[in-house]
């Protein structure tokens, strides 16, 4: 999982080895008595990067959360739009086309959020051939399939009462919000400046560990060098991992479960509205 | 509440005798003044991982606590639900169907959230037979009693004013928002990439620390070793007992208290509708 | 205020004594070169519990906080329902059977939030004998006036505009939902787990620092070690109390105050409806 | 800035001095290997003071930041209420009037969060005098112009569609909900017991490290104490400093920006009506 | 991207070569014995300043991720409220009329946020030079913009059911907050004295180091003392440079890419009202 430490665990190898390499042929070892400053300030340098990157895990994490909660209320937004229309709207091909809308949108979402290069094939079995150009030729995919959406949800209201309305609206709005918040997770990165900074000091610290480890030439000092420099690396790492977050969020399964979801309320649909309100579904 | 530990404490045991064993016939003691550097190198490591535990503590604690009262405003939303409606639902048998499904659904979400295999039995005594036939039928259970409680809703609003309709509805909007919060905690887990490279650097720092111990052969380095080992693989434990946050709620005790706040909430009905509109329960 | 530190500070001071009576006896110190592990490690398990403990304290900070402004959004959001209500409420008797029983709910929410063990005696004043009765006859106070109340303020908005009833109704929301968010406080303690590992490690670390403390007879290691012992054991009776959050809030004088603010709403809408609508209070 | 330091910083000098002063006559130094314990132990419980400091000063800065804002959302939240005001009430001495009064109750809560003891003098010039005598009357001002605006909002809605008294209410309602969050920060002082433990024991620290001093004679030792005093007062002074937040925020200023900018929304309104509606003020 | 730190990098430098100097001449080393204590009080410092380093870089993240989500709701928002428009309103030179002034208005928000001096050239191109001058003369643009924004959204709800008016009205209030969020963190800085204690301690603490460091004339000294100071000034030039946060959001790309998806929305809803309403735009 954390392949990508190899590259900067190699260099600070390198550092290490070419540091004993020069110590033998020659005598860098100045009074150990005089070490002690340098011993300590490498110790406060520790310190500093430490609470560094416990903040940079945190922040990830946060990062992390949020598009998974953001794509998730986005993905299952559109399931609770479909269910609470078939509650209330009497018309199930306006049920229908919401479903088959929601759909392409949360696969646009999807191909979004995924960094996918171009639109899941699902898209092809949703839509119409030249409904599928038109959506593949709109600017931003998404917000063509959303506005679709938003239009349809406006025309389902139309004959509902005003707290139905608002009811199949708020669902829209809710699942639009966690799109646009995962969205902004997606698009942002985290300042460059607290990146480099975090990953450049240490790779900085640890050339200079590797050097002062010179002068102690303990058999267990190689191993415990190279332990600190795998916790730092790990952790960097980790961090890293986390706030490029679509990598660590199954959007795919997300995606294909909230869709079964929206699938089995239109099918339970018409089980319900015989049992509460005797209706039978038209068309 | 921690047996969990045995397991790595006994192997960090095993590796402290193993080394004393050796250290018996092989004398592993480089020079004192030069394990300095080891030493502090294995000081920083420990600042390193201890931060990392801390941050994790940190997000396991506010799983927990998002579970926590996500499941609590999905319950007790419930008996708010039943509660607003006994106040503005004239059809006392609406209000029962009502309380009925809220139950049912209340039960479906206990059984998800605490990774029942089954729905608990409550479920047979407020269901008919073939509607708890059709209600374990269903792809999810959950959202299937869902779909019905919001249908309810909708049958019962069909004869309020929009401000009470609105008001119902929001009672219903916020029970299901906490469902979903619990929901996302419970069907999420942390990153693994955080849980395995916590709980591994701190295994293998542990192995290195009854490692280092054989250099120092004082009658209370081997407590102090322990005790190491105790506090961090606690605090690990401890992080991985709440992120894993269902099996540290009460989630019967609340379920059955709300269920009773509801049922108690439809039995005082009559009573405050005698007070405040001079009604009487019709059915 | 940190008094409940007595007795772990008392058990501490024993552990040191003892230790110092039996090393005038027997020669525990070990070769003093060879403790720079034993040092090292307690130095490590320190570093460990002491951002455990901050971690804790700031959980208990919120914890205490959370209950704070909810119990304020609760008991001055009853005084805000009773001033929207003297500005749209034609009927001044409806406003004032309102502000009874908002008290009456008030009354209750502090009784149950600051674990009295029965309900103030204000109660008696603003409630008719049987009206007093059939309330301590409940399942929950707390239920049936907010049952009531919520009733009191649907009849109240029968006769007002859509958008004045939304107004009405938000206030009441507020004002349960800062209830129900300082209930799920005063009902779920922080996690036993959290709590009892926190505690558990610092005593124990505590009694082996009294142990350590034998090999070094300086005349500053006793006040040393009783510093030591203190700031742990303060910061974690800090977080205890801060976790127990009511006793921590003035709850009576923020009720007091709050229904204050409502009488004085009541007080003062003559003028106000004089002054604005023209209107002379009926009733 | 931090001028509030003199004090302990000087009880700290004292202390050195004395104690420098006591050990030109007697003879504290105890054997130097000997101290290692105490030197590590006061080594630790600085970093349990550090740690309950930067706790402290994050609690802190969220209290200033929350009071900010919320003050910022009460006083702009007139002005846009005004502005709205000014885009649907056709009457313009309605809006005149909730001009008049949102500016009445922006600087009652001016006086509230600013510890002003009296109303500013700007209230006369809005007020008649008979109005201002009302107020001045009143047990509590900001919510007697609260209640007053409020019946004003109410007044300018009965005429608008449902849409637009929603509109305006909503924006009354934050703003009373920014006041109402600045209010509860104002009213409530972080806990008293984590205030006086982290001062308390940063005191009682420092006394101590003065007292440890004596036995390191060097011509640095007293630079470096004075500056770790320095160090942890001055966080902990900013601490302080932020946990009483209206002295950080530029109170005056914000009110004076808002009620320009309310003034000129309304200046500007004629421009706007004319432009879009095609309307004409009235009066 | 961290230059601003040369400056203090070359004061502690110039102090380091003093120092170096000074000591050639004159004979500082005192007992090296004795400096334990000036090396731990040292240490310390350190301590406390990377945990108050650590509490402000998380506070200036905070605050550049507001700003950052602040100005995106703002303009995306405004992306937003046209293509709600697009959806309900029937009048489609009355969903161009709110895309332009949108447009403005987002362009307002860019030049505050980005501490432009004057309005962008964009403006001219999409008012009427009598507008724009009407514009650049108000107090503040971007309130003259918001208010002809909002009467342009009431005039187009004025033709729409009460739940079409409610959405579109919400879609301009989100965009409202976020604006007024971003605004918050533009004119209000991080308390001074926290920026300044924090600044400040660390160059009085690296002053120090660099005087400490004469007593040991080791040949790792100088480039340790020199990561030490680079370590700890970069982190604050970090926090620093969050705090300033609209120059590490690309404001301008999105801007520009939210008036892109307006337009986009504009261009498509011929497409949808003909697939979804058999509607053809008028005029």
């Amino acid at each position: 999982m954390l392949w990508n430490i190899w590259r900067p665990l190699l260099i600070i190898l390198g550092i290490v080895f070419t540091c004993d390499l020069i110590s033998l042929f020659v005598d860098l070892n100045a009074n150990k008595e005089e070490e002690e400053f340098v011993i300590r300030s490498f110790s406060m340098c520790s310190f500093v990067l430490s609470l560094l990157l416990s903040v940079r895990v945190n922040i990830a994490y946060n990062r992390w959360w949020t598009l998974r909660s953001g794509y998730g209320s986005a993905v299952y937004g559109v399931a609770d739009l479909v269910r609470r229309a078939t509650s209330c709207v009497p018309d199930m091909s306006q049920v229908l086309e919401l479903q088959r809308w929601g759909a392409v949108w949360a696969n646009c979402i999807y191909a979004f959020i995924g960094w996918q290069p171009a639109l899941p094939p699902a898209i092809d079995q949703l839509l119409a051939p030249e409904e599928a150009q038109a959506l593949r030729a709109a600017a931003k995919q998404r917000h063509y399939a959303l506005q679709r959406l938003r239009m349809l949800v406006l025309q389902a209201s139309s004959s509902l009462s005003t707290s139905q309305a608002v009811t199949l609206d708020d669902a829209m709005t809710k699942a639009q919000a966690g799109a646009g918040a995962c969205g902004a997770i997606r698009c942002t990165a985290t300042p460059l400046v607290l990146r480099y900074t975090c990953t450049g000091l240490i790779l900085l610290w640890l050339a200079i560990v590797a050097l002062i480890r010179i002068g102690y030439p303990n058999w267990l000092s190689l191993p415990m060098t190279l332990l600190l420099g795998l916790c730092m690396l790990c952790v960097d790492e980790l961090a890293s991992q986390m706030e490029n977050a679509p990598h660590l969020v199954s959007l795919e399964a997300l995606l294909v479960d909230a869709m079964e979801d929206a699938a089995n309320s239109v099918a339970e649909a018409e089980q319900h509205r015989a049992a509460v309100w005797g209706w039978r579904t038209k068309g």
